[in-house]
């Protein structure tokens, strides 16, 4: 098999690196580089017709695509250690923290990257006051997170997991496009420390 | 446990009405009247911080939130019949399609709904022009569904899953808000047929 990735700071392709450093698996990766839109070529719009990566091409030849879709096939061949979790009231508070990440805090981020951040701006018709007031929307974003962190050293209890990954990729690409952590969100900087301090973060 | 819930035509509570109804599974639901904002009542905020339904109240008073994650909770306690996959391949599909159902399909339509249906502008600041934009962007990514259909009795290969419930929650969700399915769109108007004449359908 092989992984179509991009290097840093895209979220989606990050949070497969870290998820196989964290398992331990190695996958031969063929860098597919967004900003020469080798996304979009026809040869990889074959492979996903949505011309996103990353995508997982198994030996026959069959893709996987979507991050978390990629992680799930790995954690059903390789279980250990659990990063989706073990108990289905853990399996299902992970996946609704995943979900919450990507909805919630990312929405806002990515609907700021679209439609406010110059480095898109010749992709798409931005929406500048609509991507603007997003910024507000983030911030609203990291503040709730903030007071749900409290207590917690992971995002789902104490053990790290996929949520955590999401959230990791989601608010590095933030501070990169220029949505930091609120100088106020003492839990989410702690928890933020926290997991950028473990190896698969470098990823 | 209960299960927080709203009526027709919101598209997640009804994701997981349709999921339990394939599955014969009766849970007891509260209904928490969306055009009345009970669902921003600090006693169901206190549920669920984000006042987002559908929510699960288990016995202990633990709440799992967001659609899927629900869903996941009940295919782990009771997994025939397998909505969600049982090989590793089947379920990484699954997910995926679960997840392009909620992003590039809903995407749109839930940008429009926002931000361009007069039922929603006294919720929020609405960015008209914007979501004007999507009614063209729904209209694309049904026509990419459309040709991803063919040859395909359900969204993944021949089994109804719960992809086959996210999209047509969403589908239907976009006809009610007048972001209905192009007519050239043979594949998904034969596959909307059938998904909707399954008894499911009705929940």
């Amino acid at each position: 098999m092989k992984l179509y990735n991009e290097n840093m700071p895209a979220p989606n392709p990050r949070r497969v690196r870290i998820y196989l450093a964290e398992k331990g698996i190695e996958v031969p990766l063929v860098r597919i580089d967004m900003m020469k839109r080798e996304h979009k070529a026809p040869e990889f719009m074959d492979k996903n017709s949505l011309g996103q990566v990353p995508a997982l091409e198994l030996d026959d030849g069959t893709v996987i695509a979507e991050s978390v879709a990629i992680c799930r096939y790995f954690e059903a061949l390789n279980p250990e250690p659990a990063l989706f979790g073990r108990t289905a009231l853990e399996q299902a508070q992970i996946d609704m923290w995943i979900r919450r990440g990507e909805f919630i805090v990312m929405g806002p981020i990515g609907n700021f990257w679209r439609h406010a951040h110059p480095r898109t701006a010749k992709l798409l018709k931005q929406f500048n006051d609509f991507g603007e007031s997003n910024r507000e929307a983030a911030a609203r974003s990291m503040h709730w997170l903030d007071r749900e962190l409290e207590g917690h050293d992971f995002i789902v209890g104490n053990d790290f997991s996929v949520a955590d990954i999401t959230m990791l990729c989601t608010v590095d690409f933030g501070s990169f496009i220029g949505l930091g952590i609120p100088d106020d969100c003492a839990n989410l900087k702690a928890w933020h420390a926290r997991v950028s301090a473990r190896p698969s973060a470098a990823a």
